[in-house]
């Protein structure tokens, strides 16, 4: 990893979170220790679930943690914070816990996908950082594995760089798009900082830049021999693009015994520019060139060009995953959900509203995933008060929280814990898993979600019950609050 | 600014930029000038014209445009990359010119917002960041002048940092927003990275984490007596949280002589809550208590909120802003308008297209605003050959290039060129102006527009019109490429 590119993200903070911490300091609060929920309401796209991305981000932020010197004087030039509490962040570092659902996971609305227990200015001080870095890239790896789900196994590849909202729009986007399932990119630094895999080879310019189109590709070929992918759409894909890619690739490539080779459109009706494509191709002989597509590509143009039997190898999309743009907004909020006493007693905390689905489920809680042991399937996820055993060799009633008269009994069941711990003390104690292995477990979660759960329209939602206890503390908690 | 916070992000580009590269060098190309024009095609929310930014990004990223030692162990990793090409991308370096559109200025479809003359290699390498920064904070700065439109002269606030983007999209986004109109961001680093006013008071959990809403607003009001803007809508607005504000402001302000003091709204109807509110704190004797809100705000629900009556005067806006959510892609792209032969000739390239609307204006062309004397606004702008000159002393006749009987002469006016040079031989030619004077000038050019072109639905196409000399080389190129 390139060194040049660790960033101190300390002051990447809400403005607030400042002013509050300044304040705990002086109420003396600072030590009191707080358990904050990050959680979502809504999947993008009306989804059935989405991904959980982002925590090696937020991981390195934590290690990171501390105010340089330049920090202190930026913050002192406010004229709004004591010197005692400047002291105090010069001293500033995490020592609390973080549990968290591993990237790669499906989630649901409504369960904790981290917890943060601190000391209050603490945890309320990563609250920006933390919710940034999940809701960007779980936002992006949910788009991505529904645009890989579209692609029935076809290659997908990230394009999107050049219209990502900013840099790290662009390099961290790749990297969740990896997670949901793309195999590659084309943004050259998450390669490098993440070995997502990039790959490319020409844009328009190449061909322009030649007297010919034919002699742009033959140099191609002759450069590139074992990576030749020509873009065949900047003059006419048929009369010439098609034609010369033929000519280059048997001139070039033929004499040599390559057969692996390439051709790429970016414009036109897709659908019926690769059949003719493919039959063009295959009459030369080039029935190993692989047809890549790329042209403001989602998951529903996918499955509609693929439903009209569009030749496609690999899709190449570009600005509707990187910046996830039918939703682009993954609603993560932070939420307070229990505090210490001095005695060390946990005191369940809960944030009324207006909004029935705004009310927020109180308390240190636990959530864990039923699957049926027969099938293997994912059943229901189940939200604990922090104590309570979920014991599988015993039927397990759970009920819908919304219509508490819906209730279902499950036999045969493993009841998985979701979140581990990622830190304690301000330890790091979770092993990092590779991207590669990330990826490759996002993949077989997705597998144990039943088929409803994954339509792209109208899927079946997802149960996410509260056990019997937790339902009951929340209860009178909102009686209290009246 | 922190140091810390520097990046080198020449490894930000799309793998292709990087085979082509090793193409031209291998070719012979690599000294060939060639001109990259980047323009965009249609305006975000069917808009009547964007506000241009991300420029300082740009520069700075030219000026940092290398390749370290890791980044050359990386590529030749790759075994794409011949030895002698990884030698010159260790003394590579940008030697180009480049003219830009100043950030804060209006824009328009189809005209050149960022030209590049540059040796082959270098103009293509810059390919991918330069439509980054300036597609990511021109589809900021253009959400953010509609949102800051909509409040008519009431303040707004960006903050969005928890739901942007990945960490940069927070930060630039916050300084695209400010040249937008907005007033400050809610993000720390943003205000000591670029200045840009940063504020924030306090959160739920801070009026949680005591036994009483009262206690939270007494002890707030005591820390940050001239700094006190409250949280109201925690338990129940009308009920407590307005009641519990007062008594606070009474008991810690009054006493203290200060009468400036906030509330806070973020949930419930705001139109019928603020207009409560406003009514309670004046009854009170805290008129001059400002009301802020803050939910799920955009330029349209702004709209409606002031057309019913709300007692609004401080809007923050959140993840609407921050990633433009109603349409999160500002579609710029980067062509190849010309190239230099060996004598020093400019060569006009065209990319033509079955979609009409993707053929590109060909050569290397300079682009005038033409401002009435009269009134001081903008009535065209017109793109003409680099060697054109426009006599604004005599009638000038521009015609809509997409309909060439619909003409119009213009007599009176000012011609300004709109690009400015910003590079030349690779030197900094550009006094930057601060961001507060590109906030001041944004506001000034959108001024010199009619409210025609300024509505939000069914604006007025503002003309953008090719000369003579221009239109008759595109449509000789066309009729070439057939």
């Amino acid at each position: 990893m390139n060194t040049e590119q660790k960033l101190n993200m300390t002051m990447l903070c809400d403005f607030y979170e400042l002013t509050m911490g300044s304040g705990y300091f002086h109420a003396g609060y600072q030590d009191r220790i707080t358990y904050f929920d990050v959680f979502f309401r809504d999947v993008p796209d009306k989804g059935g679930f989405a991904i959980c991305a982002g925590l090696a981000q937020l991981i390195e932020y934590i290690q990171d943690l501390h105010f340089s010197e330049e920090d202190i004087a930026y913050l002192r030039g406010r004229n709004l914070f004591p010197e005692d509490f400047l002291d105090y962040l010069r001293k500033f570092r995490f020592t609390g816990d973080i549990w968290a659902i591993p990237e790669g996971t499906p989630i649901f609305p409504y369960e904790p996908v981290i917890t943060v227990r601190a000391p209050a200015i603490q945890a309320q001080l990563i609250e920006t950082f933390t919710l940034l870095t999940l809701n960007h890239q779980s936002l992006i790896a949910t788009k991505a594995n529904r645009i890989v789900r579209a692609a029935q196994g076809r290659t997908v590849l990230e394009f999107g760089s050049r219209r990502a909202q900013g840099t790290d729009g662009a390099i961290s986007g790749a990297r969740a798009a990896y997670i949901g399932g793309c195999a590659g990119t084309a943004c050259t630094i998450s390669d490098q900082l993440f070995g997502v895999p990039a790959g490319g080879t020409m844009a328009h310019a190449w061909v322009q830049m030649f007297d010919t189109q034919y002699e742009a590709f033959e140099t191609y070929c002759r450069l590139y021999p074992n990576n030749a992918t020509l873009l065949v759409d900047t003059y006419n894909t048929l009369k010439s693009g098609i034609p010369d890619a033929i000519r280059a690739f048997d001139a070039v490539l033929k004499p040599l015994g390559i057969k692996k080779c390439g051709i790429r459109l970016d414009s036109g009706d897709i659908a019926y520019l690769t059949q003719k494509a493919r039959k063009m191709l295959d009459d030369a002989g080039w029935t190993e060139c692989q047809i890549s597509a790329s042209n403001s590509l989602d998951e529903y143009i996918i499955r509609d060009l693929l439903h009209q039997g569009a030749q496609i190898d690999m899709f190449g999309v570009g600005e509707r995953m990187i910046t996830a743009s039918s939703q682009p907004v993954f609603g993560g909020v932070y939420k307070l959900a229990a505090v210490e006493d001095g005695d060390g007693t946990i005191v369940p905390k809960i944030k009324v509203s207006e909004n029935v689905d705004k009310i927020t489920n109180p308390h240190y809680k636990k959530v864990y995933r039923i699957f049926d042991r027969a099938t293997g399937k994912a059943e229901a996820d189940y939200i604990t008060v922090w104590d309570e055993t979920v014991d599988d060799s015993r039927p397990l009633e759970l009920f819908d929280p919304k219509a508490t008269w819906k209730r279902k009994t499950y036999t045969g069941f493993r009841a998985v814990p979701l979140q581990v711990p990622i830190f304690q003390g301000g330890e790091l104690v979770y092993r990092q898993p590779s991207l590669k292995e990330i990826q490759a477990y996002c993949r077989q979660q997705v597998d144990t979600l039943w088929d409803e759960v994954k339509r792209f329209e109208n899927p079946h939602t997802y149960y996410v019950d509260l056990s019997q206890r937790l339902w009951d503390i929340k209860q009178s908690l909102l009686r209290q609050s009246e």
